[in-house]
């Protein structure tokens, strides 16, 4: 049994990652979020604030081997209240990656980062060579966060890997801070038989991963074998224009992809929605992988309990 | 008259500056370093470390227009003590920035990064383009400060430029804490005649710059009137091998080169005495200069009254 600390454990990523941690049973953990609502699985729960230094205190008080660090401002809350997101995604972070090493146990570190840590406009391809130059305090903060990590490793302190996310979908709705939320918006009003205005036009591209897939590497990035020597790895995801994801969305949900209406928003479209070709040959040679393509990716959000058996959105 | 702060306003690089700035007669001077000694020049001096919440209040007491911060953790003291250099090199130095930032003023802050934001091995050659990834703690958390400059800036609360310093020569002898100081000891120990054992070979090839032209290129990052706009630029530098560096000293300094011993260790020749071919036109189209050539860069050390009348090392 290994001691498994899981930050931002009741998120939209946590929660999934959690429940298939406590399936296995082979791990202790320790989970910690501003908010644990039910005792849905056997676990040493710390509810607080992971920028509070009591609550970093407890969380590491039982030295974890495995270190899920998942607690986040997103980007949109980061852009509108910098300190805010240097308090959380910046010290705190640091605070967790220094406290971890100085268990002197070289703990696994998985951070979720993001591929806000490439800024906009992004390269004609982004590729495992392509330069980490975010233009966004949230993906400044992640940035900062993979070199600090990184240089842990390096030491020898810390096993860590960042893994940089795309856009995972779909996020409950009303997610506040994202202002990638249409990603995950399109899901749920298709799967809910609603009509919906995108903010981007048919010709938006975006990388995006299902839930399930994103805690499938998650897991994959704790308990591999092979160590993660700091690596900062861009994930692969699956790249989709926006009217061909919202017809293969239409038609594995049985509705008219004429309910939605495109009403682009260049800067946004620039900023979220113009994601070109991607390659993530380091990630796939250790064996990270994204849904399969765009078909598998929408059966894969779909059949999420979470997305097709929600109420409509009033 | 504008508002000047300089942190490190002690140091090797510091003094020289606050001399020139304080030649001017156009700043009001606010000089913060853990010692100030003597007062040379008119200025408000803090005497303290820029780490302390209390010192930082001081110096951003009366905002600054202007913000040269010089004050770090060298290298080698960096290495050796990465939770003193994160406490110095990174939050201290965030929390300047961000003190900054919040007093409205959008001052122009010149940050001393340096070379070390590229880890070792470098590439073949080196650019504008050559992605920067730390490979020591000191080099990481400078990268760090560059990524938080740039963010503040894009938000146009600072006006920040991050100049990637290469070797800065003649250091003071028994410099502590920079593994690099061969580079200075070279030029200390020609000009008094005496022998000196090179712990890289006569194929070393370094980036250097004289402290003159260091001072006069962190003055025109602070004085020009293109905005900074968050950019991190790597300086223009003299590239030598250490063969030829060690005749243009013995040449220039009237001694046989005979009194240079190699004695190269292979790890640190792979981390300071690798250096590749180095381009950066884009701080050249700024105005930014290197010494000229081997022998104006030696001309320029040996020159310096610190070095070439020094006594002879006991």
């Amino acid at each position: 049994v290994s001691r498994v600390l899981v930050t931002g454990a009741e998120g939209f990523v946590g929660r999934r990652l959690v429940q298939r941690l406590a399936a296995t049973g082979a791990h202790a953990l320790t989970l910690v979020d501003r908010a644990l609502p039910a005792a849905r699985e056997e676990a040493r729960r710390i509810q607080g604030d992971i920028a509070d230094t009591a609550v970093l205190a407890a969380a590491i008080e039982a030295p974890p081997d495995l270190v899920f660090h998942l607690a986040s401002l997103p980007g949109g809350a980061a852009e509108a209240d910098p300190k805010a997101s240097r308090r959380v995604n910046l010290d705190a972070t640091l605070n967790l990656f220094e406290a971890a090493a100085d268990t002197g146990r070289r703990a696994r570190v998985v951070y979720a980062s993001s591929i806000a840590v490439f800024g906009a406009p992004l390269p004609p391809a982004v590729d495992d060579y392509t330069p980490a130059e975010p233009t966004l305090t949230y993906g400044a903060h992640k940035r900062i966060g993979e070199i600090a990590l990184a240089d842990w490793s390096r030491r020898g302190v810390l096993d860590g890997i960042s893994l940089r996310l795309p856009g995972i979908v779909a996020r409950p709705r009303q997610g506040a801070g994202f202002r990638s939320a249409f990603m995950s918006e399109i899901f749920h009003a298709l799967a809910a038989g609603e009509t919906y205005e995108l903010p981007v036009g048919p010709d938006a591209t975006v990388w995006a991963m299902s839930l399930s897939r994103c805690v499938e590497n998650l897991l994959h990035a704790g308990l591999m074998t092979t160590p993660g020597e700091g690596r900062a790895l861009t994930l692969p995801a699956v790249r989709a224009r926006m009217d061909a994801l919202v017809a293969a969305i239409a038609a594995e949900a049985g509705v008219s992809h004429d309910l939605v209406n495109y009403a682009p928003d260049a800067a946004l479209q620039a900023q979220f929605g113009s994601q070109p070709p991607l390659s993530t040959p380091a990630a796939e040679a250790l064996g990270f992988r994204h849904d399969g393509g765009l078909e598998a990716l929408v059966q894969a959000v779909l059949d999420d309990p979470d997305v097709r058996h929600k109420e409509p959105h009033p």
